[in-house]
């Protein structure tokens, strides 16, 4: 039997409030067996980015990274964010050993080419290195994925943490039974944000293709749920959407590939 | 018979030309058997305190590391330095994982308490970990240490990187042979600056003792020169300091516990 790997994506308002960060890490560092951590932190990149006098860019919720903003970009998420993760979890027993796709070469990405936008130093991810993810979790580290990537030839690349999170988790799959987990402030995937019992228990394909022609689903849900569906088609066990309440209680999203809901246990 | 490492630390002049960089990272990575690099990043760090405001404050040649000037220095050594030489090295085909020492525990340090002044988020080593290094060289990783360390409770701490480079050479000096590396922009230790030919061949620690008093040697050396005789000291076996170029020829410093100097070859 293969072992169990959670690949754990935190992000949004998570990273933003010390308490909610330091309870999100204690559940992470609790679930059984193997895992790795991704994490964003956008939030913190746009406010060095304006500090250092950079007006951060965004097209369609993508960011256009010139040169100045991909060095805001990996101090920030390489800097900051990855190594406070790190001590947190260390701090909590967990043994985490802080990535970005340049170390190790765990994670290529090719620059992506202009087109109608630029996107600058933005990266698309070619090829996980999982044998050398499977040696770090073997030696008894936990990775922490921030989201930079590399090309191989000595340039960064900024890389969206949910795509690095759902590649992490298909490339790993053909060697572990594993979950894939997006943790936000949400607790899971709403049609309506306001209306708490519009939380969408199980969705499939079918499903959300219906919801996101009528925009009830929309904006930094689609690449969520574009990236768990590819996961899910690339034999990832489980894929799960929610805050860390709805997620420990079992009523986050659940993604499905065929609306043949599981029976109630 | 022990297996050869390299632990090399690069500082100064070296990590502020591209060109430098890159020709002493190509000749780090052709460095036969194993290695570890230790990078500072002093003079980035103390660019982006400025642009974020915080004028630098240093004592005796030591930042004082208030809150906020600890996340400029995390952003700078564990973020933009680390991550860039990460990818240049992996570009010249050496498989380069960047850590500080909170990533997988590696090194932990205390706070130093504060004296007559207080440096802040500063932390002194208490203990190398000495087999997650050579599990991560075992499985085919280079390390490149940043000057960041933690002190396991969740807090990241600032920490000398010749001191690291020092320390990393002692603690893993019983499983290997070990050679220390003392990378800058000077061939050497020079007695007057002005004079090529000041350059000293051998140093032992009653001559250091005795160009100390008499202030031809001064400044940043004196870190460098106390941490590689106290290398020496903890059965390091080699211990240079020198530029690339001087490096390279054997013309670099080569420090000696004894003033029996051997004999030319």
């Amino acid at each position: 039997m293969k072992e169990n790997l959670h690949v754990f994506k935190i992000g949004g308002a998570v990273l933003e409030e010390e308490a909610e960060l330091e309870n999100t890490l204690a559940f992470f560092s609790n679930l059984p067996g193997q895992k790795v951590l991704v994490h964003g932190g956008g939030r913190r990149a746009s406010r060095l980015s304006q500090a250092l006098g950079i007006e951060p860019r965004m097209h369609e919720g993508r960011r256009i990274t010139d040169a100045v903003t991909l060095e805001a970009v990996v101090m920030a998420y390489a800097g900051w964010e990855n190594k406070r993760i790190v001590s947190l979890l260390q701090a909590l027993g967990c043994n985490a050993l802080g990535l970005s796709g340049a170390d190790g070469n765990t994670i290529l990405a090719a620059k992506r080419p202009p087109g109608e936008v630029d996107y600058g130093y933005a990266g698309d991810i070619r090829k996980v290195n999982a044998p050398a993810i499977a040696a770090l979790l073997q030696a008894g580290f936990t990775p922490v994925f921030c989201a930079i990537t590399h090309d191989g030839q000595g340039q960064l690349l900024n890389t969206n943490a949910d795509t690095i999170a759902a590649e992490l988790a298909a490339a790993l799959a053909p060697h572990y039974q594993l979950s894939l987990y997006y943790c936000f402030e949400m607790p899971g995937v709403m049609l309506d944000v306001a209306q708490p019992d519009s939380l969408i228990a199980y969705l499939d394909p079918e499903a959300y293709a219906r919801h996101r022609q009528s925009s009830q689903i929309s904006g930094g849900m689609i690449p969520k749920l574009d990236n768990g569906f590819r996961a899910l088609q690339a034999r990832v066990e489980s894929v799960q959407i929610g805050s860390r309440r709805s997620l420990a209680n079992g009523e986050a999203t659940q993604l499905l590939l065929t609306s043949e809901f599981p029976e109630e246990g």
